[in-house]
């Protein structure tokens, strides 16, 4: 396997001839993803995604691809394609469009209407071209041919980009499920045709390359959600992603078969699902909607309400439900509660506190760990093997996953044939050169975390982060002293104050003499520099702490000059 | 179902000739499990241990059941029996034997092993009385029998406690594997003739109630275990929890089919094997264990290292291997790791990062969700109906777990025969007696989270990790103002600084007009308060910051008197 190091420098100039491939995102997490094509001096951005924080990043709302590497290049890029809908594949075009609003958007009818709806709440309109599967449209050097996979959004796309550098086929988000509500499987017969033609390189979804075997086919989810049904005496709830339209087509039908009417709850689930009946691909039957107002008058064994919030976010419709907290509904004994739905991991702690809360209010609770309400959209191993063994290529890039996952579907790749040496094994920020059919890893550009936090993009550092960790595993103690400018003199006694480390009022009595004593000695030294007196300050209550408590509170001393 | 509500009172004297059960922890999370019953005057406390914190208790090391309750009555406690020794049942007996060193505590040779050697890092040295199963004991009024129960840990044990109240079976931890390593099967025979006795109130193990069928046995994973050390070329790493014994015996056992030797690394990993081994539990083959000294010269296919750190402990020996801090081991390509262990809720990202940094290091790793190389402790709900049919109990309480799982554990109880309004679904601290054969909440008790935080014991309230949280996810701005105590007018200009907000040395420049603005404002409106001006500082800079940020961290203002 070829794995990039650490070492990497600034990539070489890209040869006559070659593309290059750069991963802005999506690799080594799941979220962010953006890969960057580049062939005679001409750019193509395939997906522009957002990752979602977890407990390494506090506070922090999203996180994007550092746009950096390709800030002063923005006029060459001839568009970027979306493989799909979902957010760690579409939320950071909006960002990226704020630097230049006129970049094309190429995507299925599905994918622009999701995008659409989120510029248009930024006032954005952008500039689009709508593609589906057997599609080919020539961006600038890029031949691009487009696929039907199969995922856990509808319309979704693999793009196979053909430059004279050689074939590349981007496989997206994908799934093998051979018998799709909608009919549209993914695409192999096409990946064959392409393999018969030569991939030069794959690069390919490994998110479930760990896992052994195949995914069960959504609708086998529709019988157990109805046998559900049959047995709730009371209002249903179920929670889903708000894309998930297969997903929700199934409890409505669940829900027509019971005779029950169905109410959307949550934002985006209402915009969503809108989008989807306009384009066709919600069937919903006529009278089985009703507003919320209108399901909360209803009695409990004729509604079904279908909500956001299966992933444990405390402000969503299920997550305010769970607190008591939800206008129209509150959960009585009687009530099901079913998550259909993935535990992104990371969640589980919220969505095990939302399921214990629905629990003690009442509710019966259905999750995929006690009944199957969910399948994933990820081709697990076996179903990587099948593709790999039809496209044949002569290079693997795994992309869309963790260390652990690139590395499982490497060594998918290895058994079914690729050259070891032309697997290669990426971090977000390494160019890849395809150069006369072999990729190699060339280089590498700076890919930091780019944070959102409130209105500010780019401001939180990794180092904002250590201070939040501290500061939320031990509070801080502060400390001021006042000292006179003109004799560098301490005045008055220093002032002590903490937060999350102790409610007792008196906890710091014993340290002030020891800090005042240790004042004194330094004015007996000559000290009066306001940073080296800090420096005292913080030694001196560092270490009673650390003795008295055997705890690392921030300390933060303040001195004052008056 | 009779299900406690939060508007419960204190309890009412208890009833001559009844029994009292109070739940002091084990109920509402997994974890800080203990019982207390109480007989004509007398107290019986079953297991006494820790719950570790989860992200919602930021800095805290452990969280200890609310002894405060009991704390007057310690006199009247005949002793604690231990079921296990699992932290989770005896990680808090030192904090209690810190109030009363005298307490017997009652359990089998290899818990109390283990609970003498905790105690004695403490200096402490318990009374004891070891116990086995088919044995009975008096403790005060309560005859106490003991019952093998397969679990994972040896030597663990479920006890019945008989007064003239009733019987009542507590199964401690438990499940039913059929073909354990030990041939120590869960004594569902024994069981059955307390059911044939009459049982009047059961409290069992709920942690698997939400959990359909049965565990696979044990001995499943030695073959999967041998398949793998059969296909590893380097070094093998096992990690699993310390006082797993027989998963430990397994992975000798297949160290010993490929002729690896063995090296134990971790502190607890070492002492526990050690009492293992003395006690007969685990069987090592002479020449197997080697040092950690010599196994790191060993050539790397003919070394299995035996580890702790499954859970993704930073600190940890495998925690350590995967950031490169090892002093003996550094991950290299062709190691294989394997984590033979559960992934316990909330531990997810943790493990995660540490898999996927042992990935980038070159290592396999092999997990519980790539292969079956773990099987729970816990009895899923088809064992629990077993049980439940043999005991037949008149009353069921459902003990040890969140309240998903102590709900699924009553829908069990019902569906076998328990009647729904003898079904007692409990919060910890509520009090349930059991009075002439029927059980009841009765009312409620204090029981707070108690947490440990370095040295201390319960200083930390709720309201300082809602202050951490707050630090954790938004960090802080200081604002301090120095006024003259003699006039009460501001001195100088606020000293502004910030600690997990920002780092652009320039951004609290638009502030600081702000708020000598606010504060001359107020001098002229003669508020010299030094609490009424913190909280002008405190709402000037909190709006500024919301309106140019859309943030919330938390302010601290300081004014100081001089």
């Amino acid at each position: 396997m070829s794995q990039a190091h650490m070492e990497l420098g600034p990539p070489p100039p890209l040869p006559e001839g070659a593309l290059r491939v750069i991963p802005l995102g999506g690799l080594g997490a799941i979220g962010r993803n953006m890969t960057v094509f580049e062939y005679d001096g001409k750019l193509l951005i395939v997906d522009c995604g957002v990752l979602f924080p977890d407990v390494e990043q506090p506070g922090v709302d999203l996180i994007l691809p550092d746009f950096a590497p390709i800030l002063d290049r923005l006029g060459d890029v001839q568009a970027i394609v979306l493989t799909h809908g979902h957010e760690d594949h579409i939320g950071a075009v909006p960002y990226l469009l704020a630097h230049k609003p006129d970049i094309p958007l190429v995507g299925s009818e599905f994918t622009l209407a999701l995008v659409e709806a989120k510029l248009a709440e930024r006032r954005l309109d952008p500039y689009t071209l709508t593609v589906r599967e057997g599609g080919i449209e020539r961006l600038g050097p890029f031949e691009c041919e487009f696929f039907a996979v199969n995922h856990s959004i509808p319309d979704a796309l693999a793009v196979a980009i053909r430059t004279p550098a050689g074939l590349v086929l981007h496989t997206g988000d994908f799934k093998m499920d051979q018998v799709p509500l909608d009919g549209r499987i993914t695409d192999l017969a096409g990946f064959a045709r392409l393999g018969a033609e030569g991939v030069d390189l794959l690069l390919s979804d490994s998110t479930n390359a760990e896992v052994p075997g195949f995914v069960t086919p959504e609708r086998d989810i529709g019988p157990v959600l109805s046998s559900i049904f049959g047995k709730a005496s009371g209002r249903i709830i179920v929670a889903s992603f708000a894309s998930h339209v297969h997903r929700v087509q199934q409890v409505m039908d669940s829900a027509w078969e019971f005779e029950r009417k169905v109410a959307l709850i949550g934002r985006s689930m209402v915009r969503n699902m809108g989008i989807a009946r306009d384009l066709g691909l919600l069937r919903i039957p006529d009278g089985l909607l009703v507003s919320l107002d209108e399901a909360a008058r209803m009695p409990h064994d004729e509604i079904v309400f279908m909500s956001t919030g299966s992933q444990g976010e405390p402000m969503s419709a299920l997550g305010r439900m769970s607190t008591g907290d939800h206008r129209h509904i509150t959960i009585t004994p009687g009530d099901t509660v079913v998550l259909a739905s993935s535990l992104v991991p990371g969640n589980e702690t919220s969505v095990y506190r939302v399921i214990n809360q629905l629990s003690r209010a009442g509710a019966t609770v259905v999750h995929k760990e006690t009944a199957k309400v969910h399948v994933s959209g990820h081709a697990p191993a076996g179903e990587l093997r099948y593709l790999l063994n039809v496209t044949r290529p002569s290079n693997l890039m795994p992309v869309h996953g963790e260390w652990r996952h690139l590395r499982a579907h490497a060594q998918l790749g290895i058994e079914t044939g690729v050259a070891p040496d032309r697997v290669v094994l990426c971090e977000d920020g390494n160019v890849v050169d395809l150069v006369e059919g072999h990729a190699r890893v060339v280089g590498h550009v700076k890919s930091r975390y780019v944070y959102v936090d409130g209105l500010a993009v780019g401001d939180v550092s990794e180092s904002l982060l250590t201070e939040r960790r501290i500061l939320g595993d031990g509070g801080f103690i502060s400390a001021t002293v006042v000292i006179d400018s003109v004799t560098g003199k301490v005045v008055g006694e220093p002032n002590i104050s903490a937060k999350g480390f102790s409610e007792d009022p008196d906890a710091f009595n014993p340290v002030i003499p020891l800090l005042t004593a240790a004042l004194h000695r330094s004015a007996e030294d000559g000290i009066t520099d306001p940073h080296q007196l800090q420096q005292v300050v913080r030694r001196t209550v560092g270490r009673w702490v650390n003795d008295a408590y055997r705890r690392r509170p921030m300390i933060v001393p303040t001195v004052v000059e008056v």
